[in-house]
């Protein structure tokens, strides 16, 4: 069985940034509301941009960081989304056209917000089982195109991003335990479909979100032996700056030992993680053997955790 | 590593059956046109059935034929469509919750006709690396709500349906191999989005679909060094009957090898491969240590076989 690695991050984030004070204004808010409701000061919109274009240019960064990359050693390409534009070709497909990757299977999945964590956890299966070589997993969601713009509490919130990570497989003993559970009831609070824009029930996330997701973490830490102690990080979906803290507070966390860049970027879905992940490579704030958790929860209702050796 | 089992199968048909004289009446064909050119004499179309609903009776119709079935052992839910309406919650989220499965993750696939072996085959690689017991894999699609009226071409082919396969692990050594190919030249020659109806390039499908999936089945027994010989039946999606048949003379397969049930029920992209399985077993026709080839093939363009002893 082989172990995973993160061989390389990329990410993609449009060019149109759009600051606190046009939503206040748009929105007829007071100054400040939306940090002080949500933590975040500015995000990014597509204007142009499609959802392929965005995912293929967070994978385009990939290979412009590392030009070693052999391109017929990847086998899957796994794109989580929440809003497809096209069903059939999938943007795993337009990825696969676009990059010339030519001995890969290419597909894309919908499971929420926790959508990443499910795409790294598939790749990573078939990278163990050695059925591939090396994967690329890429979360893309183009938010801004699905929000009402008379609803406060999403409008505040979503935007646009994209974020790719290449995994790897490589024989030296490291850790990785997975677990990702399903769980319909209450499933209403949180939902987006091909004719309605995001619903969400504010209160009933947040009660989901400052528990489920800590229940999860507990699991895996119990299921793989491993004490909270020696997690480095742990890298949350950015759902709002709110639930981190809450999350990070019952779990009785250092402060910065919950990853948070929602200030910057916003709630961007299925690329929360990647972008995180990719980001943090870029301060250098993660060194082999440190091992992190990467935590999803969302909309399904989906919570995920993978525990990870860099 | 575990071996790949089939525990039970299930399907749904929509209630309203459509005749060809019915469409050719409204196409203005010629009377026999329909069977002469695709093979097909009926198929169904949902009226009142959405998509969730008949993913849900195709599963439900697995726990009505085996009672034994153990709902905590299943670690996976997963359901391949073209034609998602929810993005969140997905089709699986929906049985999972409704069937009250308690320990799985939940997820949809779009994969475009191929979508069935992708799924089928993340399921399988989770079963064998032993991180799940027993998968759900569902595919289903409702064609008729994505195709525009005006186009023969795709009138005359496509329906709804739904089909599910319940998939477990266990010691004795079978056959298990799978090859799943994406190329993108050419993806534009069948497309579906959430806007606009599949469109459909026949002549260049007829194409694709007579040599790709020929060069996989070769592909796939020189792989596992078992003879074509050795293989009872191909069960591949049920795209047209003429389709088939040029695949089936091309392999040389003698009459009867390749199964069709493509006459009675249209081609239901992601559903038509669960189906035919489970129209099969009902009719005795796969029994254990026999050795099959699942073969996929369409929008993608993705092309995936599985070469399964049962």
């Amino acid at each position: 069985m082989k172990q995973i690695e993160i061989i390389e991050t990329g990410y993609y984030l449009p060019k149109k940034e759009i600051l606190n004070e046009y939503l206040q204004k748009k929105l007829n808010l007071e100054d400040d509301y939306i940090k002080k409701m949500t933590g975040i000061e500015k995000r990014y919109y597509t204007e142009t941009e499609t959802i392929e274009y965005m995912a293929l240019e967070s994978v385009k960064n990939i290979f412009e960081k590392n030009k070693k990359i052999n391109k017929e050693q990847i086998g899957l390409i796994i794109v989580a989304t929440t809003t497809p534009n096209k069903y059939m070709p999938g943007i795993a497909n337009y990825i696969q056209k676009n990059l010339n990757i030519p001995n890969c299977s290419a597909f894309d999945i919908l499971a929420g917000c926790n959508g990443y964590i499910t795409a790294f956890d598939i790749a990573s299966t078939y990278i163990q089982l050695e059925k591939i070589q090396k994967a690329l997993v890429v979360g893309v969601d183009i938010l801004s195109q699905y929000t009402d713009d008379k609803d406060v509490g999403t409008s505040i919130i979503l935007s646009d991003g994209a974020g790719a990570i290449l995994l790897g497989g490589q024989n030296q003993e490291k850790k990785y335990f997975s677990k990702i559970i399903s769980q319909g009831n209450k499933n209403e609070i949180l939902t987006c479909s091909k004719e309605e824009k995001i619903y969400m029930n504010g209160k009933e996330i947040y009660k989901y979100a400052v528990t489920e997701p800590v229940k999860m973490i507990k699991n895996i830490l119990e299921q793989s032996n491993i004490s909270l102690d020696d997690i480095k990080y742990i890298i949350p979906h950015q759902s709002n700056e709110r639930i981190m803290k809450a999350i990070s507070n019952r779990l009785k966390l250092p402060e910065d030992k919950l990853y948070m860049n929602i200030q910057n970027i916003g709630n961007t879905f299925c690329a929360s993680i990647p972008i995180a992940i990719n980001e943090m490579y870029e301060q250098n704030m993660l060194q082999k053997g440190d091992k992190v958790i990467l935590l999803g929860y969302g909309g399904g209702l989906n919570t995920g955790c993978i525990l990870l050796e860099i």
